[in-house]
């Protein structure tokens, strides 16, 4: 919710100086708009506040896969945390270094891990004890040694951390810690595997430091039990999460999470890698909507907008809270629930909220939609995506068209 | 969940003849297989219960927006109940008859409406004041009569009727009945607007018949009220929402809807429409996946299948229960959560479920994925959307080839 890049001008919202009604006209609704400037200075927090830390970012691109915005991080010397064989590509293709490449997820195929091997990645964090074997047979197949990491479940009672309430004990992430040096210990006799690291991850939009202090310490103590053991690993992945302020501004932030991990790093063997995604691209995104209708319900006030949840699923499928503003200035406010065209109830993008500048025609800016936004989107009711622009130093440039209805059919094949 | 078209042959499950395995061995996984034959024998039920009554049968495209699966409904004389400009294309494009075509949606743009007008279709459903004046507008622009209906929100109390407790009231849909019939005279006086009929539509996935009688009363009632102000209407679309038995059998048939419905139209100068979806494709659909490994955490076992909530969604975000079928037949049950690849805790299939079959390497079949399956699915974390084969009389046709990696970068703009 950060604004300071977002202005009026001549009653006008402009994001990085460029008038968001003009993008609207231009590239029609709804319509994602990046500012590469505002990526850029999330991602130089990261490097700031670690500056003392040797360390890798690794941008999470299932927060925004946009091929553009990961070229520019890219070019700003960021790594990939990818989860699939179609992320990987998207990283490669955006020119980011293999080297500076992590593979997670629970449910890898042989060809994900035939690709992670070929393409000579930092490291795969493999998931479970049976990954594991799939991982040595095509290690075996290839013929060329692969790095890998565990991803570890702390099992960090959620009971004394509401924070981190996911459960993870529950949650189907990583090997049970106490299972884990036995795991690392089957893999050191394996050929053509080289264990390069730990990996960690303890959940989504954490606002605050305490779960990543506990999680510090976890993979900290467990890199020693393994260093007694014999086994030396070169990384410690501790995941990303750290959120961001979609209501209020009070959440930590990279220095935050810089000052109580540092002390853990300070003098230790391990690089540190970093998974961010949302605190990257999140609040450097806004999706534009045009208002189509105010409607008067029985007992409420609808305002009609042309974005629907196949374009920002996030309200609707976890009652995530956006902030929305008027792109055409004004002090009106009227209650509504700001609802989309799709034909289901759920597709409330704000309910009961004070919204401000709600006119048919005008334009109103989601704002911190830059994550999970274009991403999750669909073709639900037979729906075109939308366009992105990203800005780049105020100028727009169209980095991903709308669909049309010969995008909506193209694979369909027929006799 | 009737499974009269499913059958073990040789140890492996068949429907309607054709090896679900052999179908997953040559299309991959994972795959939407269709029953062309459950469909048509669906859609016959509702032809035969209405067999007495003048009426249209509304596929409602959003269930599941495959060509040749609206072309099959085409062939059998259905219409379409369309929400975008988008379904109207595909409907349109399928072979349905313009003329049995309604267009419903409380966000519709302009070109939608433009769309609407050009293409004559049977009618199109305004859902409020603001909408009439756009449509006004249009026709006038375009000099062509326009057939319009308005959907009436009955306001029915959800506390009497908790089957329709999706509180009607508080919904964005429709025009307060009360306030209707101001509507209608209002309409009545407007150039190139021809008043064809009432709309209503109470709710999706209802298994008993009550809601729909209470709305057929609502809406014979209302069209009574019109012919006592002179406005005489020809068709009263009673909307769609038949559920279909996720868990059991125990829903109401075509049969028991009909049943009801009759009565009110007997007689009657109005044409029934009805907008089934959901009870026409839903169970006619069946979801394959791979199980990729089975995982034991800290204190349960999963089942990681190659399925994510980004081909079916409806369990992560509803909540909805699908059942689950082992392709290669089994006794072996274990209790699991069934998961998919992608990285979010909710990206869960089943919960704590006996599970049989559930091997590596095995197939799943997730039954009932006929509807609101593909439609929503998306391409997060980067993953492919699935191919689609339609099986006619038992022989597999793909009516939509996988996605590719070109695909998922194909409206992007590269400098």
């Amino acid at each position: 919710m950060t604004e300071s890049n977002l202005k009026y001008t001549g009653g006008i919202l402009h994001l990085d100086g460029c008038s968001l009604r003009k993008l609207a006209q231009e590239y029609g609704t709804p319509l994602y708009v990046y500012s590469a400037d505002r990526i850029k200075s999330n991602y130089k927090s990261y490097d700031d506040a670690f500056r003392n830390t040797d360390k890798i970012i690794c941008y999470s691109v299932k927060a925004n896969f946009n091929g553009a915005v990961i070229k520019l991080l890219a070019s700003l010397g960021a790594g990939a945390d990818v989860l699939s064989e179609g992320e990987l590509f998207m990283a490669l293709r955006a020119g980011i270094d293999p080297k500076k490449i992590v593979f997670a997820g629970v449910g890898k195929n042989a060809s994900e891990i035939r690709q992670a091997v070929r393409n000579g990645i930092c490291m795969l964090n493999i998931e479970g004890e049976q990954e594991l074997e799939a991982v040595g047979e095509i290690v075996k197949q290839e013929k060329k040694t692969l790095n890998i990491a565990f991803r570890i479940n702390p099992d960090i009672d959620p009971k004394t951390h509401p924070k981190i309430a996911t459960g993870l004990k529950e949650s189907k992430f990583g090997i049970p810690i106490r299972r884990a040096l036995e795991v690392y210990k089957r893999a050191k006799g394996m050929e053509n595997i080289r264990i390069a690291g730990v990996h960690l991850h303890i959940g989504s939009q954490i606002t605050d430091t305490l779960p990543f202090k506990l999680a510090a310490e976890s993979a900290v103590g467990f890199a020693d039990r393994l260093a007694e053991e014999g086994i030396e690993v070169e990384y410690i992945d501790i995941g990303g999460g750290l959120g961001i302020g979609y209501e209020n501004d009070d959440v930590s932030s990279p220095y935050d999470f810089a000052k109580v991990l540092e002390s853990y790093f300070r003098g230790r063997p391990q690089k540190l890698i970093l998974e961010p995604g949302r605190s990257i691209v999140g609040n450097a995104g806004y999706l534009l909507t045009r208002v189509n209708y105010i409607k008067q319900g029985a007992n409420k006030n609808f305002v009609v907008v042309d974005a629907g949840f196949n374009d920002l699923i996030r309200p609707a499928m976890y009652g995530a809270y956006h902030n929305i503003m008027p792109v055409e200035e004004s002090d009106e406010t009227i209650t509504a629930d700001v609802v989309g065209p799709i034909c289901e109830t759920g597709d409330v993008i704000a309910k009961d909220r004070g919204i401000r500048g709600a006119k048919q025609g005008n334009i109103l800016a989601i704002c911190d939609s830059g994550a999970y936004g274009f991403s999750m989107s669909s073709n639900y009711n037979s729906r075109l995506r939308a366009a992105e622009v990203l800005l780049e130093g105020g100028k727009p440039r169209l980095v991903r068209r709308r669909e049309t209805y010969e995008d909506l059919i193209r694979t369909e094949e027929t006799r």
